[in-house]
């Protein structure tokens, strides 16, 4: 039992007092988040702290104000002397989630300069950088000269944020990954929220993932995740956007780096799947329109070959090759369809494990990833099928990897009898603004 | 959000399994508690189970396996080749409570050996180690070979718990003391099990404070708090019985190190207050019955001069002088009676928080404590005074810290018109077998 000595702040009465359920005052949460950057809070104390917040939670004065602590950790960055509007997209992760490789060529095609900061994949959910990091050539860390020039001269960065970015965030991330923290909307809303406001963007399209693949596994919680961040957003004067997407099944037919890159140069070329093109078109609608450039559609951009100009204008201004062969896995292991009927199931969180098993992902930020590793998928719920195809196949650079990814994906996927229907959330569930 | 790769236990999924208020496998507990002991599992991952097991709570199964665990983690000591019985009492801890060091030689004057692993004060609770060393020459470390001779020889010993006994419980229990999660009724029984079982006593009284100055501030949690470590002595077979004490106002007339060690020479002379007397001699009945000698009465010993000589060969023991003089503080402050009255109310936390600023206590393991430094009481609640007249003196070497100390007796007294009577709590509350 410790009792304070000094009139300041003391980590333990913090604690305390989110523990008995009580509000923190913002005076103890800038001390808090100041005193961990610099630390002399203990890691330690922040994740009791975490868990007491994960359990009891905070109000959205408390939210606003952890997370302009956060803020306030460290630079901020500011895009108005460009000579376009900002818009940017911030997806909470799933399973398949290449949305950001076609859409941030395609919104700054239209007009509205993209500057998309973006991290790596940890667990089951890839990461944008490790998917571009399988272009030959192509390099995450930009300057951020090098990414103001480049966002001026060709309207779109995809890269990764800075060290002066909200440091107490990047700490806090660390240390709720290995503390069972993660999952606590609170904390999920003002790491996201800290970051993006820094960063500046004029305009922010938040898309919230739901279902088995995402960390919102059902729609109440998604929606409250969303809220808390579109009013974040809106209170420190960025115009503010959620979508709520199921993430109940893989995006499009491909989980893994470079299967990935395929697939969104495939729809930047007018094909690719269904679902990631209504996604992108979706998901650039909304920029556009909280950038003020609602005139535009970027369906066109994507018809006429503008978005795939842009795309390769951005790899090559971080030194990629878009005309290079993409990576390769060295094997392929095939599961085929059991028996003939309707794919009414195939689950996202699985199929992620899957891809991360294959040596996609990453189970310590030090580990490196295969660029060439993943799922393919070759129907989406709602196919017909018949006993003996291909359903997916398996990519790994080390074919022992294939026996622990097959464990997982059983059970992963149902087939039902002829005329069944999957029993499915639509792909935009809501829409929060 | 991570997921397996090993067969074995991860950390992150103890305590996410322990956070959704599952219960913890066997398997969990044994390797959580080994893991943290080695080091595999990092403090800060501790720390939030630690915060997740105080607001979500632990089952018997759970508590029982989580003790054994602790105590596996170090050696355990074994008094089986002594001529006589052996009884410990170990108190949760409260303001002015000296009684260990009048009830130890009492015990062992009576024929059952004491084998006492005490600890140092830490906040406003006092340690019975700090006390004892305001006797000069008086030495709290001992091996384990010397406590095994003076507990054959003298019968009684008050020593420091060695680092071999349950290292998992010192290590979590300083860690606990920093990140807000002591109050935890599964940690605080798991802790003082550990210690208590792995020493070996053949019985075991427990004396659960409650009230102000007390970690349990209520008697519901005191009663749970005593049910719970009575259930662990009794399952790893130390005959163990609890009694609820009132630590709504301090214990006897004194806190501070050398001045209780004065009040507990006064009851070992056969003086001293009231309350101490009859504590002690409960206590001593309550560890005479669980050794099998309820047919020896301490009274009779305290008496006769027999706990008094045994008290002296204690200390002699271990290097000290009970015959020297013990060290006073430097400079004194009187708190006097505001106006005729009743004194109904002395609130043991004030008065504990008052001793511990005046220089009694410590802030961090590291500091040294002042062995004058204290509270004097003149008066118990109950007591018919006059203004003017002398209710408290302050001791310390340190006179600037007369102003904090004086701060937190603000509100600590009341005194009611001439009639009142205070409300206190009886002595003893509640037993618990």
């Amino acid at each position: 039992m410790l009792c304070l000595v000094s009139e300041s702040f003391d980590a333990v009465d913090v604690i305390i007092t989110k523990r008995g359920r009580e509000e923190l005052s913002d005076g103890q949460i800038d001390w808090v988040i100041d005193a961990y950057t610099r630390g002399v809070v203990a890691d330690e104390q922040m994740s009791s702290l975490a868990m007491a917040i994960l359990l009891n939670g905070m109000n959205r004065r408390e939210i606003a104000r952890w997370t302009q602590a956060m803020i306030n950790s460290g630079e901020r960055m500011d895009f108005s002397s460009l000579s376009r509007p900002t818009a940017d997209k911030h997806s909470t992760g799933g399973v398949g989630d290449k949305i950001t490789l076609p859409l941030a060529p395609l919104v700054a095609a239209c007009g509205v300069a993209v500057p998309q900061l973006s991290g790596r994949g940890l667990g089951h959910t890839g990461g944008t950088l490790d998917k571009l990091e399988s272009v030959p050539g192509w390099q995450a860390a930009l300057s951020n000269e090098a990414m103001m020039r480049q966002l001026e001269d060709v309207g779109a960065v995809i890269c990764a944020a800075g060290a002066g970015l909200a440091p107490a965030d990047k700490k806090l991330y660390a240390l709720r990954d290995v503390t069972g923290t993660v999952e606590a909307i609170p904390l999920i809303a003002s790491s996201i929220m800290s970051k993006k406001i820094a960063e500046g963007t004029g305009a922010l399209v938040l898309d919230v993932k739901v279902g088995s693949g995402a960390f919102m596994k059902n729609v109440d919680d998604a929606r409250e995740l969303a809220r808390t961040m579109v009013d974040l957003g809106t209170d420190a004067g960025v115009r503010t956007v959620a979508l709520l997407t199921n993430m109940q099944t893989p995006l499009g037919l491909t989980a893994g780096n470079a299967l990935e890159v395929r697939e969104s140069v495939e729809v930047l070329a007018g094909g690719g799947p269904e679902d990631v093109v209504e996604l992108t078109l979706t998901l650039a609608r909304e920029m556009l329109a909280a950038a003020g450039r609602d005139d535009v559609d970027p369906a066109d951009a994507l018809g006429d070959g503008r978005a795939m100009d842009l795309w390769k204008a951005m790899i090559r201004a971080q030194g990629g090759d878009p005309d290079a062969e993409l990576p390769t896995a060295k094997e392929t292991h095939e599961v085929l369809v059991p028996g003939d009927g309707v794919l009414t199931e195939l689950d996202a969180y699985k199929v992620g494990v899957a891809a991360w098993r294959l040596g996609a992902g990453r189970a310590r930020k030090e580990d490196p990833v295969q660029a060439g590793a993943g799922v393919e998928m070759h129907y989406k719920p709602g196919a017909s099928v018949r006993a003996g195809e291909r359903l997916l196949t398996l990519h790994t650079d080390t074919p022992e990897k294939f026996e622990r990814a097959l464990e997982v994906l059983d059970g992963a996927f149902t087939i039902a009898p002829e005329g069944s229907r999957p029993d499915l959330l639509p792909l935009v569930i809501d829409r929060v603004d």
